[in-house]
């Protein structure tokens, strides 16, 4: 693997799958394949599981990690090409991208988007210009439109818990009082596809995601139907895709409740976390025996450790 | 020892004076203990001898540290049950707590008080959350009523220039222009009681201590009266308890000067730092012979390498 | 070495410029010298290079580093001596550095001027407190006057792409938005001296560096006299030394163009980074085949590599 920016870099799931979980049942088995490397860590935006999970994985392969928070620690950089940088942008990504590279071995970023400049985000201007202007192997900790680190970890989830070989896995809509970005529902649609499970998507009409993305899945804008013998409820805010950024409803008919949940074969309750209690979900729901948001997030350790074990494998 | 989030969690004080010192002779004696361990160091406060003797103990154990402001790195936490979490809090503490005690094999939390929600304070409400939902042992970076660490290399340091068996000792409020926790004092006055030393607290009228804490104690008004005898003065600022969070003085009368030091038995000076100069003690007594604040703070590494000794030895 | 804050702490150019080459040929090869010994990086500023390439220099070294903003991690701090700390300043740099260093095996500082007190920032007040208090060698990251570690690189990167015995180097000023420290021209100014490559320094009137430190170069106010037949341009901004501080120019007729360049004798093109792009130099000359700024921000690594190696050697 030279790069894991979206889950389109992924070449054989299934394969990366069993490798995550070969690593999960012996999370130091390979302790010595990244010794000597650095990975770079950087974060223009707020992370806990991503930062800390991704460290971890480094960790049990022995490589050394650098943590930074560019926007606090380092200098305000400039995206455009051709300005004038008479303002407060102090560097250019071009340099920062070939310099950073040149102390790494492996670089990861996260970088959220704008949510009101769609171009800009669906160009991954950030992800992108590292992907571009770096020497070595780029992974996203969460772009502008996908999480793919975040899609492998579900990926795991669902294979772990589920009884079928194909179980019916509902992606849906749940209301939230900010304007959130695509990127989790994105990169979890692409590698559904890429599961081969039965995927449906739920969410109030003007909620449509990238219909490039969305392709081939069914998606409706009644919940109840979709929950109906489902074995996997996947629950995500995201704003408007269509009239970009917006917020168009904060309809707490959304939220995933027990009574919900009821309608469901018995589903496991997915969520990428951090998760806004009684708004995306009720309490009775996350508290509960079906939720397993928890392990979910354990996962994390061991998708970031097999993307790494890729890289560094240099394997595709 | 499951956890250190209080000086009561101490099961044999000698034993763990002594295992410090040990450690103090001989750092890296242990060097293997902590291979493919991770401690996490969680901030939600400033911190600098903190932050830095316990990373410095950790690796001296061959752990892996990761450290994170979880303020500004993070997700801004809800830690009250049954909300609806429709304002700023992104991530409520149960999911946190979990999760992050996931990635980690011993987690280090600091948190404050905040000094006007008495009720809430004395709940730890952030270190106890820890505690409930981690999975991992949990340690107190200094919470909102304790800081055990800071105690240990308290402890310590008398044991190490007391030449006595049963020295006195004298906890003394002193003046600061901000209001500040109870958490140092509560600690010392804790572990002195361990000690089996001869502890007076000297304050002004209404900053008395909480009285189950101080209870057995010595406890006097008169600063001058306590200093008689004294072979260790431990300066220390602290807001009213009972006014709660209140500052009632700002009485230079207390600050500790070589004329108030002359009244000691040639008392060694104690402060667990940071210390305000010419506030809590002027800079002819704090740079003078008998300060040992530089030697306290150094065994701040050898207390916390102590109490993650105890913990990953699983000992009690 | 006993410790790096300056240029004139080195002792053999020629011996510390092989030392940096030798590790860029196998940067692995002390990877034991650190072991067990901690760095730690105490930044009051922000820095990308510096942060980074410190830290990588030093775990190819086998150290541990321990990272710290003190400005917005630890407490803020008071570096007059004799005053009454009774106001936002909880912690005299006396303790702070005292402490810190009881932590690490090398404490490397970063503190930027004031660019308003000039004989505060001509003190070195932070670098010097450390220096003075810490009980280990102290580097600096870059201090009000200097910034020797971007020195060595700078040297280390003409020594491989000269031609000739004696290069002609031009350090030019060139416009910038904003008033800048002399640290990098100051440092870069003794270097060249040291190396005897014939040193040309270019600047509108009233930019003047510190005549102590320039004391033997050729200084010319004609930009395009000083870039006939040179070797390397080095270009940067600083604000007005005599007028401390303030920003007399603007003028874009200083920015490094390709015109300019081809004035030269080929000439290879260096900045320290961040660069302001058409601003200090224009996009066709950084982004050419003669700017060499990209494999001299990788020399950062190996210069801050051979001064720690200098360091553990304990070696002059």
């Amino acid at each position: 693997m030279k790069k894991f920016t979206t889950v389109d870099d992924i070449n054989d799931l299934d394969e990366l799958i069993l490798t995550a979980k070969k690593i999960k049942s012996d999370p130091f088995v390979n302790s010595g394949l990244g010794k000597h490397k650095t990975l770079g860590l950087l974060f223009f935006n707020p992370s806990l599981r991503t930062r800390l999970s991704t460290q971890k994985a480094a960790l049990n392969l022995g490589m050394d990690c650098i943590v930074m928070n560019l926007n606090t620690e380092g200098w305000s950089l400039e995206f455009e090409d051709g300005t004038i940088m008479d303002g407060d942008k102090a560097e250019h990504i071009k340099e920062a991208a070939q310099v950073i590279s040149q102390y790494c071995d492996i670089v990861g970023v996260r970088s959220f988007p704008t949510l009101t400049d769609k171009e800009k985000d669906e160009a991954e201007q950030v992800i992108n210009a590292f992907t571009k202007y770096a020497s070595v192997p780029v992974i996203s900790l969460e772009g502008a439109t996908e999480h793919p680190l975040q899609a492998v970890a579900d990926a795991l989830t669902i294979q772990e818990y589920k009884t079928k070989r194909k179980p019916k896995v509902v992606l849906t809509w749940a209301p939230h009082p900010k304007a959130l970005p695509h990127a989790v529902p994105n990169s979890f649609v692409k590698i559904m596809k890429l599961s081969g499970y039965e995927l449906v998507i739920a969410h109030p009409e003007g909620y449509e995601l990238n219909p490039e993305i969305t392709k081939g899945a069914t998606i409706t804008n009644n919940q109840d139907e979709a929950f109906k013998n489902a074995d996997f409820i996947y629950a995500k805010n995201w704003s408007a895709y269509n009239d970009y950024g917006k917020i168009l409803s904060k309809d707490m008919n959304w939220t995933i409740t027990q009574e919900k949940m009821e309608l469901t074969a018995n589903a496991k309750f997915l969520h990428c976390l951090p998760v806004r209690r009684n708004m995306i979900v009720s309490d009775e729901v996350l508290d509960g025996d079906n939720s397993i948001v928890i392990p979910q997030a354990n996962n994390r350790t061991y998708a970031a450790q097999a993307i790494l074990t890729k890289i560094l494998e240099n394997e595709n």
